[in-house]
């Protein structure tokens, strides 16, 4: 049975998979990235570590990549990968050249997209909107059952939907996008500043400092009943959920697909309330088809969303 | 040259024209709805209409129906249609049973994305948003060259995107939506409010009573010079413009559509506060490319659109 090879390249780690049709992962290595060795370093580790699962028995037919990055949707060139600090690279044909095999890349969320709709919370469904609600917000569109891309490439920008018009600033440089409002970096800032303002108590005493105070301290504050941090998680939350109902009354979908550190981390203490202001937010002829669900795939989505694009353009190329 | 009959039904207005394959049209039928004879009484108006411009020399292979209402994606079957006060009606079946010509329906604001697309400001794009301003605001979205409907067929709700989480009411028993601070409805709620309050004397001397100020009254006033009123528009535009750049971070279409009375009767004073806000608020690696235009087909919007989608439909029966 012929098999795929899967990278998701992170900026921090590294993760290389060798996947079948049916998305098991049969090996597996993870290493860390290392960005700072700069763009050549990095192709170095992604080969060693795609050489290690690539076992002579049974070799890859083709790689997918999911990589952090603005990519040229025609050309696969990678324009702008703010984590790694690349700058116009052209990974895909340097992976070829030294692998001997078709390689295709796509943007990580997008991929995630595609791994929980083929593998994971989005199977059988056509229409879904896939958020990841980490230290920033991101997302991807499964669209009449194919990845929508927009015009350049550039589609499912969730995160900078606008959610609070007259809110706090983002780090793109604009005013009141859900990013502000509802990442794990929001969530840290609002919890820093309820501490200087001389509450918040127990989130202060499980980080130690102020300065250790984030989202997972937040997350953990509140799971044990702490009512500051659950208004923190509550309020990100509610901005998640007036995001979603946008979506729902422009796109329709069938599914929203909820992953990403901090969603995945704190559950229903933000899926809950987003759930809520999503449905009271919602048209109401589409308001009891509402449905909002965790990912599944969580540390594989990323490696399983690479394989399924693989898998699709090997298929493409077959026809 | 063979010919498509295209109805466009409103809810004061019955406009049926053949149309050839270019978007010519080359004889046209306008008439009342008549909506309080009920639905039978609105299908023989369609028939008569259609008698009239269905010249026997020619005679039309197929029918598109723009309608203002629900529609079961599948069936075609028209759920529920507020203006008309139709629920649950078989206009598909009813027409092709009396004409013994295939019949298509879809949704006013779907089709009117599609005649743009096809014949108007948006020829030769792949991806693009098309807005219509009226006494609502609603939308269609062509979406990599086709029409996108949705898991129910309820796309495009731009109306009922969030702009003003914490905004007025809207007619839908929501807050904080669109519909609810940029429609022709909410143009002559600020205005009659303006007037209420003690200012606003040049709308109210061109309307005569403070009941029949409207947004075309504002949108008079405006022209003249009126700074409330053009206050007003400008906030309109505003909101629509904050709803503009979620889209172009969500979707990342090549353009933007504006069609509708109030939009296209007001012009640049709505769409200049529209653009401006929608620039600042796009992401920044998308915001040079952000482009918002006018419709062109004005009230041809809809029979073109059911013209096209005629069209669409005879090419894929022959396929």
């Amino acid at each position: 049975m012929s098999k795929v090879l899967a990278v998701d390249l992170g900026g921090t780690k590294i993760y290389s998979a060798l996947v079948n049709r049916s998305g098991e992962i049969t090996s597996g290595d993870i290493r860390p990235t290392n960005a700072q060795d700069g763009y050549q370093g990095v192709v170095k580790r992604i080969l060693a570590s795609i050489a290690r699962v690539n076992t002579l028995d049974e070799p890859a037919v083709g790689v997918g990549v999911a990589v952090p990055a603005y990519i040229d949707p025609q050309e696969g060139r990678i324009l702008f990968a703010p984590n790694l600090k690349w700058q116009a690279v052209d990974l895909k044909k340097d992976l070829e050249d030294a692998l001997g095999l078709p390689v295709w890349l796509d943007n990580d969320a997008n991929l995630a997209a595609l791994g929980e709709h083929r593998y994971g919370a989005g199977k059988g469904y056509h229409n879904l909107v896939y958020i990841t609600v980490s230290t920033g917000v991101g997302g991807g569109l499964i669209l009449d059952g194919k990845l929508y891309r927009g015009a350049f490439g550039g589609a499912g920008e969730f995160g900078h939907m606008i959610a609070a018009p007259e809110g706090p600033g983002c780090s793109c440089g604009n005013i009141g996008c859900l990013e502000g409002v509802a990442s794990g970096c929001a969530i840290k800032r609002e919890a820093q500043n309820l501490v200087k303002s001389g509450r918040g108590h127990h989130m202060l005493s499980l980080a130690g400092t102020i300065e250790k105070i984030d989202a997972r301290v937040v997350g953990q504050a509140a799971a044990e009943g702490d009512l500051d941090a659950q208004e923190i998680l509550a309020r990100a939350g509610r901005y998640l959920g007036i995001a979603i109902a946008s979506v729902a009354n422009l796109l329709n979908p069938e599914v929203f697909i909820i992953g990403g550190g901090v969603a995945c981390g704190v559950g229903k203490l933000i899926l809950d309330p987003a759930f809520n202001e999503a449905y009271r937010r919602t048209y109401p002829p589409y308001r009891d088809s509402l449905k909002i669900v965790p990912a599944v795939l969580r540390a594989q989505t990323g490696v399983l969303g690479a394989a399924a694009y693989a898998w699709d353009q090997l298929d493409q190329i077959k026809r």
